[in-house]
């Protein structure tokens, strides 16, 4: 058993961890390991936005290749899908960096092509995270399929302690040991032309988190498909709908693409929170989360090791220097606009 | 909105609090406060176990208003009922001090006649703590109805910040505030005569939960009794039977009797813990009790303030030298006989 906390990043704690040292998850769970020269990271959002009812979407994927494959592009990067609650489309690339010195020099030119090249009736935005490596975590169910920042990791740690209770997310992310991440102030608007930007506070909130049901036999596909995936959806759609209440700012519940462009069996939902404490409130005890909750464990718990489906996640808490939004095109609702519409 | 610690027991903080000072409870809850006066109060346990096929019940109430008529007896006591896992009945006394001078007094007299009466065929047991008020809490749903200690306290707070997220018990603690409240070692068991006594580990946890469905009309007290009560009992059963292998020593879930000994509609469940953290543990993330709180939230969201319900609890967390158990004639899973059978 290790810490989630890679022994480069521990420090002299004023802060203590929810659980015991001798605190023993009742099933394993694994975390991303950088290298230990790795400072920072980055998570950078690329969406483009169309009506649905459009027979063709706009050509974005090849735009998108284009600027990936500019030097200094993201180790890796991911696809996905999903239909708004505008009725909107949406295509959204997410790229990773482990080098904020290679994305900076990328970045710029990319982003005057991306916001800047939106086809007439359709959207463009650019969301991104840079957080210093003592800002996010991440969390696995099984080893050998790494997905979104864990894939561009040096590998992935033994079990670790801190998970399987409530405020394990927390205690994974190593500035917990000093630092509470209270979250202050509210998002701002600033227009730049047709651009819109979004200015937000210090310690907002980002989660990804995943489920990939491609491995399930056909038992097991049919259990998370009937019993868990419509009470994540309905969560998700809280969030989505009325998160704002909670603090939840947005959410796209998404469908990855293939290389193809075809839907996989693997999704995730993306979501931008007030704080860390905004996200463990509902995490713990609203309704539309407790029965996810309940719907996963009851899951979990009659297929136990043999289950084949995979969850993971990762979590950011980004100082205020550390964010950028950009909009252009795009409705009034979409990511963190709708925090300040 | 004020804290559950008096501020004659705040202190400073060397552990924080698991909530920012800015969090606000979903609904209101309220704990009992005493004068600060109190230092320590006394939860004392007598119970009579008998056959539950014998016709007449041994004369254990007669013989306990006895003992309580006497000096120095309890501010208040209530009486319980429940058949446990063995086939037996009990009826189990708890009375309530907050002067531990008078309850000393009173004490060793009445546990030599409580402990050297049992009839033929029948048992009798004691289990008191008398925790510094620093080690436990409580926790009202509303106001107007005291049960347990909070019959001997002043009165009830206002609305209280600490509660409705996962760790409010432990932030409720005052001793919260400095000490992470381990529990190492394991109870060992002294013989005295016929009298067995347990002596449990420093930070030995206890927990009486209480419900109250007197005031419901018939449309909720279907909905508690049909939907509730029974996700209730699976998870105080469980506790019951198997609770040994999460940190549960012994759980009874009773049922209150009224002065003429008649069964009200009122219960509580009480168990004995290793620690507050495998309660907290258990609440949290065991399959039984994540049922019995969607069942709760989902009959709260649903009834809302109009909920007539009446919810509480009390929390210690007890020193090694503020814990005695004592059981004559009864079987190997009594209470804390459990721990060491």
């Amino acid at each position: 058993m290790e810490s989630a906390i890679p022994s480069h990043l521990t420090t002299t704690r004023c802060r203590h961890r929810r659980v015991d040292d001798d605190y023993k998850p009742p099933y394993p769970s694994f975390v991303a390991r950088h290298g230990a020269g790795v400072s920072r990271v980055v998570m950078a959002y690329f969406g483009v936005q169309y009506r649905a009812e459009t027979a063709a979407a706009p050509p974005s994927t090849s735009d998108f290749m284009t600027l990936v494959s500019r030097a200094d592009g993201p180790s890796h990067w991911d696809l996905a899908h999903h239909v708004d609650q505008a009725g909107c489309a949406n295509d959204v690339f997410v790229a990773y960096w482990d080098d904020v010195l290679r994305f900076d020099s990328w970045f710029e030119p990319a982003r005057l092509a991306w916001t800047g090249s939106g086809a007439e009736g359709s959207g463009r935005f650019i969301e991104v995270l840079r957080p210093a490596i003592e800002r996010y975590e991440t969390l696995f169910s099984s080893l050998g399929r790494p997905e979104g920042i864990a894939v561009i990791a040096e590998g992935m740690s033994g079990e670790v302690l801190e998970h399987a209770y409530w405020g394990g997310m927390r205690d994974r992310i190593p500035l917990s040991q000093t630092n509470e991440m209270r979250s202050l102030g509210k998002p701002t608007l600033l227009q730049d032309g047709p651009r819109l930007r979004v200015i937000a506070q210090d310690n907002l909130c980002m989660i990804r988190s995943g489920q990939d049901w491609s491995d399930t036999d056909a038992a097991e596909r049919r259990m998370y498909l009937d019993d868990v995936e419509p009470v994540l959806r309905e969560g998700m759609d809280f969030l989505r709908d009325q998160g704002i209440s909670i603090g939840c700012y947005a959410n796209r519940y998404m469908r990855l693409r293939g290389t193809d462009g075809v839907l996989t069996e693997k999704s995730y939902g993306q979501s931008w929170w007030q704080s860390l404490s905004a996200l463990e409130r509902w995490a713990e005890s609203h309704p539309t989360h407790v029965r996810i909750f309940g719907a996963a464990m009851k899951y979990l718990s009659s297929l136990g090791p043999a289950a084949k489906l995979r969850l993971y996640h990762e979590v950011t808490v980004a100082a205020a220097d550390e964010q950028f939004f950009e909009y252009v095109g795009c409705h009034a609702k979409t990511g963190m606009l709708a925090a300040v519409s």
